[in-house]
């Protein structure tokens, strides 16, 4: 990220820049001395540029420390999105305060698409390699592409008609949709910190995990199918039209992403690059931006492209990596998410000060309403139709919670900046959508904790209800362990320690609490089969006996001998490169005298991991 | 990188193309049906600029896969940069046969500067913190700065002079030296390849390895500092100018980037970032760019702030960070400095075929005879100087190998395509420029390993001199381990691999065979003294005494367990993931015949692991 977020605001410049802000070709004089004078034109620009990227890594630098200082004073009942929009807020009021703040320097939309969004998109897919993501598909499809359409359709019309009725700010109706559409992607971010924090139950966390992260594509396809719409062509036309791009384009680009992972899984399972990792990174993260780029190229859409690669990836390439390829990219690709969203949040905290606004609050108001409605119109019917077929039922709290955690983030404030619409509507839009993440972060966000305690002190016939429909929840043991580890964990809506928890067992544990590994076996981890070991079906069966096999490689003996070795040698480096005391704490350290201390640790920590080696 | 190197196309559309590639405030038309127009002349570029990465990136993975190539094939003799040259010049030739290739698509300037250059550098100078490097800094630092301004002033003027003469092409006075300066850069790649095939001597390793780390940087500030100069404030005056800004430039960067690495450590030494890898990471990235962004926006130079950022960070910070931090960092710098490096290599390739040419063939011979001049004059004299004050003389059989390694490569390549001077001139230094960097990693770098062997045959006095001269060589038990280790490991030319193998304990081995630890003990590992144990003096003293326990933390004994066991839990994660076969090699995997032998290594491994931790 070191790379991309600087080059967000170098492009920032010179794109968004007047005329004046190109570089052209210096005109040809005859002297030697000439030469200066275009040099100094570039460069001038070039060291505008530097501080305007200097000037983005502080305010991101910033942020950074104020997440931690949430972590460290355990604030964790408080959104790290929200900190970070202060800090904006903040920054954003100092400036204008201090009045050299050029308004309205939002990213480019270029390179908003290109360099901010792919990093946060991929990073999503690919955290799918833990949990039982392919076993609820089809679930997780229905929400994310009908939910996501449904929540479009009734906000887009709702808009339309309070417009149309007079009440509100009338937009027209291929506005209407896009605003309807873009305002339903949902964040997954807020959404799991809560599901992470209240544990429900994995199905459930995986069911909105693979709903939220799948629905930010669709609600960026959607959109932008809809903006290409021409009304003129006449109305049923014109819809059939969309519908036809839309699953078009969806199917497309999926492909491409798809494809791209697949072969990349391949070539590093056939082609050993495991002694050489910076061979093996850039493979990693060439493979997981071409698709991004050649579904852009070709018309199609990068963000599905990418979203289906990180998905892929995940699930089969990264099984072929070495464990420090595997630590190295992970990390990345986390980091480069982070900053990538934590400048989107950090802009939005901008924008509140910097932006010139235009306030509608008839149309806020409206908005909030017909956002909680689409929801509504997503979750319950679908769950409804969806508990028809399911073994492992959503039960009516856990419809609530899903319902209710459906908060507004990054993606929705990006991509109403960079929605291509008349000057004024804009400034409503971005408005509206700004207050709308606002309140949803902080009031449904804030309020999701009380709701989940009042659902615990539930009415008999909700309690009746839920342990009829769930089977996991009548098992006394799965019970007892459910309660013992909501006590041990503290409750945090920290991504960031999400993100770090994550690596840990721990998580592992909560995410296959409930679904019992079987089939597959150690050999094949991570593949579950449903609760009750019932038989395995449909693509869960034709990944675990044909595509895991042919798409993963099998690590000899010696390989995954070698790469212990590997990760030996380097926790040793560590080890001879820190400065460590073997009692004091950081007390001040006398270098003679803890000398032969620190030596017969050395030694006795090389004994054990030799003992370890073999 | 997966970021940075699309944005230099995306950003190369935006910078170089002509106006129409702005992103222009679209025309407000009543209309709904209007906004179609604008977002398809924004998104019609998004498209170009998207399949232009996606070029960039297939080139890159391909270069990747022939380099791959060339280690299975152990074509180690052959150096990569060679290699990912013929692949550019192949794609060029292709490229030019089809016919859509559009002439002299460089990297525009700015991204080049912002984007490609300073992870190249950066690395450069986080590689250093293995070895003894400031214990030589004195050496090294004459080497860098009066070596470079020697050669730049023999080159330019020798230029200069046959230009006058009427021999060759003639370049004004500000071209020449500009030229010199930019042609003085040493490729460490190369460089150190070669040294670290034929096993030379530590201490003259890190020797040219700190000239080259630090040369780059000096003939980039030369250069600016040069074309800055205006020839009609009358000669003397202009060079008392220039020298004083280049001294000025020089030490306000270094500064800046020695102050943010320093802010850096202390940062990561109070704060502790160690449970969340991405904001360690984070921090990191930031850290490491920020003192570029500044030193340029102050019109200083981003390059020398950035390369002593990397030589302090790697020195001071490297030892605050969490052992999974350590490996992410490091690892994703190299691969993004291999990455950029890659891509400047390629276009080299490219721009053999599609570069129009003005070959000026006295003027190339010219030029490559006053290289070597020019680095003979940088080389013998100071070692003659420097060997009156150093106790590990340099001998002459050194010096030989000093002078002849010093091959160009992808810097002064890409500076020539960035030098802002006329058209024609502009062409014939670049041509004469990629001639150049072609003939000295072809002839020189393929002559030095016969050349080598030829000096091991050294005449008796030759012989005399060495060993007189070289307190370490008389030694028996260290030359019969130099001769070991030569037998033992195979000659490499592959940078990749030389990457991995610093990694290993060899490398270690090798840098500190004749340097032998003491003073600050294992406590404060890698800071050496002297060969014979004498007493520590200047920096290194000071180092060891105060900066080091001031800037790094000390690890507690429960820290440093929890670091082991981060690691742990690592490659425990890495085992559950990757499919397994305990004996079989490659054999078809029955999963459901494998599972107790999987199982049983398993708990093994974790008996053994957490033995370790112990």
């Amino acid at each position: 990220m070191v790379m991309s977020t600087p080059s967000v605001s170098a492009a920032n410049q010179s794109l968004l820049g007047n005329g004046s802000g190109v570089v052209s070709p210096s005109p040809i004089p005859p002297g030697g001395s000439a030469t200066t004078a275009s040099v100094n034109s570039a460069s001038e620009m070039e060291h505008t540029v530097s501080m305007t990227l200097f000037f983005v890594l502080a305010v991101l630098g910033l942020c950074i420390l104020v997440i931690h200082l949430l972590i460290k004073l355990k604030l964790t009942y408080l959104p790290e999105s929200i900190a970070v929009v202060f800090v904006g807020a903040l920054i954003g009021l100092l400036l204008q305060l201090i009045g050299n703040w050029r308004k309205e320097e939002a990213f480019p939309p270029m390179i908003f698409f290109l360099v901010i969004l792919p990093p946060i998109i991929f990073e999503s897919g690919y955290n799918l390699h833990k949990g039982n993501f392919f076993h609820n598909i089809g679930s997780i499809l229905l929400f994310a592409i009908l939910g996501t359409v449904i929540s479009a359709a009734v906000i887009g019309a709702g808009v339309y008609l309070v417009g149309v009725a007079g009440i509100t700010y009338q937009l027209t109706l291929v506005e209407s949709f896009a605003f309807g559409s873009l305002i339903s992607a949902v964040d997954p971010v807020a959404t799991l910190a809560i599901f992470q924090a209240i544990k429900v139950d994995p199905i459930l966390y995986m069911l909105v995990f693979g709903e939220s992260i799948l629905n930010d594509a669709v609600s960026i396809v959607l959109m932008t199918t809809v903006i290409q719409v021409k009304p003129e062509d006449g109305g049923l036309h014109a819809l059939g039209l969309a519908v036809l791009n839309f699953f078009k384009t969806f199917l497309c680009s999926a492909g491409i992403g798809t494809v791209f992972a697949l072969a990349s899984a391949l070539l590093l399972k056939w082609v050993d690059l495991r002694k050489t990792p910076s061979l093996e990174v850039g493979i990693m993260l060439i493979f997981s931006y071409a698709p991004y780029c050649l579904a852009e190229g070709l018309h199609m859409s990068g963000i599905m492209a990418i979203l289906f690669a990180g998905i892929v990836m995940s699930h089969y390439t990264h099984r072929n990596l070495s464990p420090v390829t595997q630590i190295t990219v992970q990390h990345t690709f986390r980091t480069m998410a982070f900053l990538a969203e934590t400048l989107v949040f950090a802009y939005l905290g901008l924008a509140i000060f910097s932006f010139s606004h235009l306030l509608q609050p008839s149309l806020v108001i409206w908005c909030i309403a017909l956002c909680l409605l689409g929801r509504a119109f997503n979750i319950f019917p679908l769950s409804f139709c969806l508990n028809y077929f399911r073994q492992h039922k959503i039960t009516l709290k856990n419809q609530l919670i899903m319902w209710f955690s459906g908060l507004r983030g990054a993606i929705a404030f990006a991509l109403a900046i960079h929605l291509d619409v008349r000057g004024e509507t804009r400034q409503i839009l971005v408005t509206t959508t700004l207050v709308i993440v606002l309140f949803t972060i902080l009031v449904l966000g804030g309020s999701t904790m009380p709701l989940m305690k009042c659902l615990e002190r539930r009415p008999a016939w909700m309690q009746t209800y839920y342990y009829y429909n769930d089977p996991a929840a009548g098992s006394s043991r799965s019970r007892r362990r459910r309660r013992r580890a909501r006590e041990k964990q503290e409750v945090t809506l920290s991504k960031t320690q999400m993100g770090a928890a994550m690596d840990s067992e721990q998580y592992s544990e909560f995410a296959e609490s409930e679904v019992e590994l079987s089939g597959g076996g150690p050999g094949v981890p991570g593949v579950p089969v449903g609760p009750g070991g019932h038989k395995l079906q449909g693509f869960i069966r034709l990944d675990l006996r044909y595509l895991m096999p042919f798409f993963t490689r099998t690590f000899t003996h010696k390989e995954v001998t070698e790469g212990r070795r590997m990760m030996t040698t380097l926790t040793d480096k560590w080890y001879q490169e820190v400065r460590s005391t073997p009692a004091g704490e950081g007390g001040d350290p006398d270098d003679e005298e803890d000398d032969e201390d620190i030596d017969e640790e050395a030694s006795h920590a090389e004994t054990s991991l030799t003992a370890a080696q073999q």
